[in-house]
């Protein structure tokens, strides 16, 4: 083993991958390395910097608060920032201050992948404790929600997961909406919740993120949640990627107007800066749940839930979203975005073009595609010695910058990805 | 529905519990309320505060990186918080420092529940890739692991998650080693092994925390380990409860002398502060994961792995076990605990009165045991009207404070307890 450091690396393979960066610091759009390397961070640190890295507002909470109160007990105790963030993140998310069926209840917790797995029991208890038989889970094709035994059940069957299938259930899976062929999806989904058995459809809207940037319309998510809605299925929506901006606006469930039963949001809730998770759910859910029975109590936790200085960074990210122009600069980036798309397919290199909000991406073309495409760790070592953080997803390229990124930042990007495919 | 505000607490019964102290900051062995009122921390904030709220050091070692670096994506890149810390842990894990055979590797997530879960998968992977159909998961009769689906499975069934039971997997139960029963729990785990077919045994060394502080003897341990290792089976030791001095030495298993194949730890890894965890294993099964085969890659991530804020608290709490007298606290703190297990006892309203290390226990004789007990709530209020957090599991009391807790804390911790139970 020529791995001389303890530390084994998330979705690495170190037999292929011998040295690291060493990351001293980062600021904005940037992180240093420790040989002095500047990197720009194209993928916001796996799509969790929004604003930008160690933002002055988001640090300055976390120091205040961790002088404060660090931990307490979340069961029975409360304390400011879990409150306020609840009641900003009510106010923001899709429906949720301007009708009766809105998301009314949030749960903390510490990842996506354990905001998915609350979204699940949330959902059976439900069923239970309404005294109905549903305990089946309909999926999406190609999705992704997380690397826990639950959520990897509920994502594509695949190379990620086959060592842990014998401990993964079972689900029925939903086509996946490509362009031209969103009928079929519908249909699928219409056919299943017909069944009369199922208690949730999960998805992330708009985006597929590990999936590969797989991208589908906000119509056929509007059209989906109608279906669910006609056969009382409970919808997840999984924004643990697409929330905070990434599609263009806030939560990407808004642009199709929907707003679904349980929403789960991650990542840039704290700006990228610590890790913090939510459920978002209606009332009706809750209200299952609440009962002076107390077997019905939603035994669910962690000990570390609504840690507070992670709730301070939470609030303070909330509040440059209320007190600065944030939409306006996912606006801006969006646009800049969309013609570093043209540059890309103007080099004729690239296939498949696709944007979300400030999200692109393009296919390589190859004949051995698929998230191990060897072209992945090849196109990665040029980026990184081109001073581009870029991680391909197999032959997929795409970029998803904090939203301080300049046009200068994404032009070279851009040109270093041009570059980088030239040269294979 | 009374309750107004729109966070739904863990493993609360909002129906039965309509208040909540709203904490406003903390120092050492205590919480102070916005009211004014001071509460002592008996139970540590779920176990997670070891040497005490707010402690200088942890909390400038967490302002000082959130400056510097608050996040990168931990797939390809490291950062010096990871790397000490990790460096640290194999060295005061048990066997780490001692043996060719120790613990060699960490992998990072963020909570006891994803520590669980990334050991449960290294075990699968390890079987997988070493070539053998090894998947079975042996556990202990009334453990407790996390809340996650996977944890869920591996922990004793029954009200907790009763709801979720389609989406979880099957696990084999190996009888809790009861004093002067401990020969038929190893007989039926000799049983279990020689079948060949199982991939490990999850454990929590010591003491089974929320299934009611049950405690088995560290002789019994050893004699359960040896039984796995003669049959190739993994043992995977949760150490997320008893780690970081709580049974009176850093992890439980030293007692045992025993070197776990995969261990797990969390909560006190921060000493407290901050949410994060390691999963270390021994070399052989990130050999087994080492490959030019990507399809071995360790396909196992959260967004915020090895979060350098975290990080550099986890290393902050590790420098205090170096250079103070940390174990000399403990062991101050558990000769402590002994003498107000006497003084319980001797007020002849208890029964199976338990300690290992820090941590004492007793039973309340009621007709009606188990977790959801009558009596729990009405005592815990009575606590908490006297100034003490202080949390029954069911019939059970127990006592976890923080090292920093004085002769006086605990005494006056006593003394509401037998109080509370008079007045019952």
């Amino acid at each position: 083993m020529t791995h001389s450091s303890p530390v084994w690396h998330p979705f690495t393979q170190h037999a292929v991958m011998p040295d690291f960066p060493v990351i001293d610091s980062a600021q904005g759009a940037y992180l240093t390395a420790k040989n002095g390397q500047r990197l720009f961070d194209a993928i916001s640190s796996w799509w969790v910097v929004t604003h930008g890295h160690c933002h002055p507002q988001i640090i300055e909470a976390i120091q205040a608060q961790a002088a404060k109160l660090d931990q307490v007990i979340f069961a029975g105790f409360t304390h400011d920032p879990a409150e306020e963030l609840a009641e900003k993140l009510i106010k923001l998310s899709p429906g949720g201050d301007k009708n009766a069926d809105g998301l009314s209840h949030v749960f903390y917790s510490d990842s996506g992948s354990t905001a998915v797995e609350v979204a699940l029991k949330m959902a059976l208890g439900y069923w239970k404790h309404s005294g109905e038989d549903r305990t089946r889970i309909l999926v999406m094709e190609h999705s992704y929600h997380g690397d826990t035994i639950g959520t990897m059940s509920v994502g594509e069957r695949g190379v990620f997961n086959a060592p842990y299938l014998p401990l993964m259930f079972g689900v029925e899976k939903v086509p996946f909406p490509q362009v031209g062929a969103e009928q079929a999806s519908l249909d699928a989904l219409q056919t299943a919740c017909a069944k009369g058995d199922v208690a949730a459809f999960i998805l992330e809207p708009l985006v597929l993120g590990a999936g590969g940037m797989m991208m589908y319309s906000a119509d056929c998510l509007a059209k989906m949640a109608a279906i669910c809605k006609a056969h009382d299925v409970l919808l997840i929506a999984d924004e643990v990627m697409t929330g905070w901006g990434r599609t263009g606006t806030l939560f990407a469930s808004e642009q199709a107007k929907i707003c679904p039963d349980i929403l789960c949001s991650s990542k840039g809730i704290t700006g990228g800066s610590m890790p913090l998770a939510v459920t978002l759910c209606k009332s009706k859910i809750f209200d299952a749940h609440y009962s002076q029975d107390r077997t019905k109590t939603f035994f669910h936790s962690s000990s570390y839930t609504a840690n507070p200085i992670a709730c301070a960074a939470a609030v303070a990210n909330v509040r440059l979203w209320e007190e600065e122009p944030v939409q306006e600069r996912v606006d801006n980036l969006a646009q800049m975005q969309s013609a570093m798309l043209s540059c890309l397919m103007a080099s004729g290199l690239f296939a498949n073009p696709r944007q979300a909000g400030t999200i692109i991406a393009v296919d390589v073309a190859v004949e051995d595609g698929g998230y191990l495409a060897d072209i992945g760790p090849r196109l990665y070592r040029h980026f990184l010695a081109g001073g581009y953080l870029i991680r391909p997803l197999g032959n997929s390229l795409y970029l998803m910058p904090p939203y301080c990124s300049t046009k200068e930042d994404l032009e070279g990007a851009v040109a270093c990805m041009i570059e980088g495919v030239k040269g294979l």
